[in-house]
């Protein structure tokens, strides 16, 4: 056989029986299944269509040079204003060296120089379908590799249950599938469901529950299952063993672990197959710098935005403590967080202040640890994903990077929540350290013994972030339409809020609305 | 903050409230986990406690390898007799050029010459508790990646549901969570579990269906959840836009997505986090082959094994068709498979024999097409993972190597089923490849225009394999243990069967039981 016999093949078993309805198929499938449409939502302006016109972009984040590089392939003049001497806004990889600055503190990064010793303290995944962000990644030649985010080794650990031990996620998730079964197979059993079940959907029923919930074929219960693993090593081997007991309902029920954690692979952001730039996910904004570098001003932020009779007019500093600068053009792309944005000086609307005014951004804290021994493979078999636990630090992330090499970075701490956030974000990185270890010896016995040294982000002291991303998903309506001439970008102004790919479609939605108003069909 | 004071900090946070209690906690945890326990039954025989002594192994495949290695490591005299020129057995990685052979058909391998197209017409992928193979990837230095197993973008078909469309895993899996959990819901809140349950678990267990299932918190009810995705895109972007409906309960009861597929990830050998060799699963084989090679004589098939006063006599051909030739030793470990050993002749016990003729092999059938275009990831936004069909195929595998680059092979079939097994054994290759064809273009329409080439392997026509793996988990007895002087090996051994974790436990058991005899302590 040949390939081009194959090849012909093929053809004929193609062109035979498809027809109109192999097409009405193929629609179909592509509509339900969608994301052919949103790849499509790629800018593609004509080239040249810019000419002329000019753009102030404010913020050279993931959004803000989105942006820029959208706007200059069409011939747009840009300039972007950076508060900082670093693009790349929340997405920050921290590697050997580098300097974490806060409002009161300032930390260097003490990771070994190596490819895969470094913490990505922005966002840190992208989920298959964020199109945007991935068709980016595809166009600049972005490297992925898995990131693993469902990891069945990992651990769900809550102080107040099963003793204070950690239970691994295989346990708990094949232990309450079995439990909700079979109390389901009984409720059914008893005909307490007759009226909404019938007697052929009752069979089909029960014979789903055995299998989703891996009971006894022959009384419905529940009694443990292989599924969560062997009594003395978690596999089988030369012999098969003895499943593990199954966890005790009821404290499987009083412990916090299926509020939200247990759920968490289903979530639709969270989802298998996600993604992490190879290196380091500043692979993105750096490649988004290697385009529209030459237009960023870096350490100059913005102090006044102001409308003007033909645009827009910002003031900036040039440089730290330099002296003020201003940019007119025709429009802008605000991409400055609503947090910082609240706070320099501007004539926006009433209703514009006030969508900034409410937008209130997560307390978010991450703490990267670089342990001497990859511990969590070599002891406990756990390559990637995330431990819970209902600790302050409530996640430890096991890199996605680096499986069996020398040592590793591990984050230690990885924080949401208001209230631990609030505390996190007012120690002293030092202190930061002490107490994300004392929380992950919870989960890992000789815990602090592993760590070298670690770095920490609290978003709220970040200086020109102030925060972590928006809490809640809804945008509000004013900063998803242009105050004059300017226009919102950033996650914030997305339902997407601390996602890179809300990032960067908020950043397209502001370069359509200026080109559709720069053709003249807009208003 | 510098490393050395940071260390210094840990060591005092861990040498504080440490004590006797954290001992305990550190060896319950890992009592509880295991693995660490599995690595360290890793060999680690004395050096040169082999010395004088023989060993003929039957098979270099990767439990025939593995066996020589650590016995040569401990200064044992190692002959590998392989019937094939190839070392590796049912490992085989399928690259540009390649020829497979089956007892009726030669195919060469059409795909480019590319690091990443490569088909793994064997095993594929390692799950994160089979230590003993991971082990040797590390000490080998075999680069591990990700293999996605469970990836919810990836399909699920059934040719006589939802009109024979393929639905998204997310989706079906959202709303079989939903609907359990609705009727369990609804069932206890009848009372009709009010003796299993008491009144405060009964609130928890509402609270926690809820969650589980995504349901409604007002009325309990499943209505549908964006954790299966969006209507016109998989997810939020600007506005969170409105949820897929959820599909019909009685056409899921009536698919046959349940009765495995939907739980696979759950099965433990299928848990996340798994890995592939970068660059295909020879990596494994080549690498033990690369310590043993020059103890294997190629194209050497067994064809008589005896027992001797001292040990064994292996009589095998010297090349295809070549003279026989004798090899005389103290022992042999015997990784013949099984439906090829029982035809070779042999002074085994009738036990042995007995045990030999029972063992079965699936007939398992692999099907790897190169696709011109990843159309899979462009069009689908499946990135890895497997997709699910009740025709003959079974299922698609996308690879979870080389995303976003140029072409992809993709698994088109990979079947154990024994009918759908024994009908693709039976056809020629190219007819392999217009079935496998046909039933693809039902999950993508188009598929067999994006396929420029196939290759297979029915493995029951593979020379000198006869077979996939034993079906049935319970190895036999007669298998376990020695017939005078000869070990058995090979995952058929073991409770692993189909698994190079398998393989190698067994070649551990067999060298360990050789060691033990040769030091007198034994046999």
């Amino acid at each position: 056989m040949t390939a081009n016999a194959t090849k012909r093949q093929f053809l004929r078993s193609v062109g035979g029986a498809a027809g109109a309805a192999a097409v009405y198929r193929a629609m179909d499938a592509l509509g339900m299944l969608g994301p052919g449409e949103a790849q499509a939502s790629a800018l593609d302006l004509p080239p040249g269509s810019g000419a002329g016109k000019s753009v102030v972009v404010l913020g050279a984040g993931v959004s803000g040079m989105a942006a820029a590089y959208e706007l200059s392939k069409a011939g747009y003049g840009c300039t972007v204003l950076e508060a900082t001497a670093r693009a790349g806004g929340r997405n920050l990889t921290a590697r050997a060296g580098d300097a974490i600055e806060e409002t009161d503190s300032r930390q260097t990064v003490c990771y070994d120089d190596a490819d895969h010793l470094y913490a990505n303290l922005g966002p840190a995944r992208i989920p298959y379908h964020h199109r945007t962000v991935l068709g980016y990644c595809r166009e600049f030649g972005v490297d992925l590799e898995v990131f693993t985010n469902d990891n069945r080794a990992a651990l769900f650990h809550n102080e107040g249950r099963f003793g204070g031990r950690p239970v691994a996620a295989r346990r708990v998730m094949t232990d309450l599938r079995g439990y909700i079964a079979e109390l389901l197979a009984k409720a059914v059993n008893r005909e307490a469901l007759d009226d909404v079940l019938g007697a052929e959907d009752k069979e089909r029923i029960l014979d789903m529950l055995v299998r989703f919930g891996a009971l006894e074929e022959k009384d419905l219960l529940y009694k443990g299952s292989n599924r969560g693993g062997y009594r003395d090593a978690p596999n089988a081997g030369l012999l098969a063993g003895e499943a593990n007991d199954p966890l005790d309902f009821g404290e499987l029920l009083r412990a916090d672990f299926w509020r939200y954690k247990l759920h968490f692979s289903h979530f639709l952001n969270q989802n298998p197959t996600l993604f992490q730039p190879v290196g380091g996910m500043d692979a993105i904004p750096r490649a988004f710098e290697a385009r529209v570098g030459r237009s960023i001003r870096y350490s100059s932020p913005v102090r006044e935005i102001r409308k003007t009779s033909g645009g827009v007019r910002v003031v900036h500093a040039d440089g730290p403590g330099g002296d003020l600068k201003a940019v007119e053009a025709d429009f802008a792309v605000c991409a400055v967080p609503a947090t910082v944005l609240k706070d320099i000086p501007n004539d926006f609307s009433p209703e514009t202040r006030a969508a900034i005014e409410g937008v209130e951004f997560v307390e978010a804290v991450k703490v990267g640890f670089q342990a001497r021994r990859r511990f969590w493979e070599e002891d406990a078999a756990i390559y990637g994903g995330i431990s819970w636990t209902d600790r302050d630090i409530t996640q430890i992330w096991y890199p996605s990077q680096g499986y069996h090499r020398a040592k590793g970075v591990v984050m230690g701490a990885y924080i949401w929540d208001k209230e631990p956030g609030l505390r996190f974000t007012a120690m002293s990185p030092a202190d930061r350290l002490d107490a994300a270890v004392a929380e992950g010896e919870r989960l890992h016995p000789g815990y602090g013994k592993e760590m070298e040294c670690g770095v920490s982000r609290a978003w709220l002291k970040a200086p020109f972030q102030k925060g972590g991303w928006p809490r809640g998903y809804e945008p509000p309506e004013a900063l998803r339409r242009p105050d004059g001439a300017i226009h919102f970008a950033g996650d914030q102004v997305t339902a997407l809020p601390g996602w890179q790919e809300g990032a960067v479609l908020a950043a397209h939605a502001a370069v359509d609305a200026i080109h559709r108003r720069a053709a003249g069909s807009g208003g």
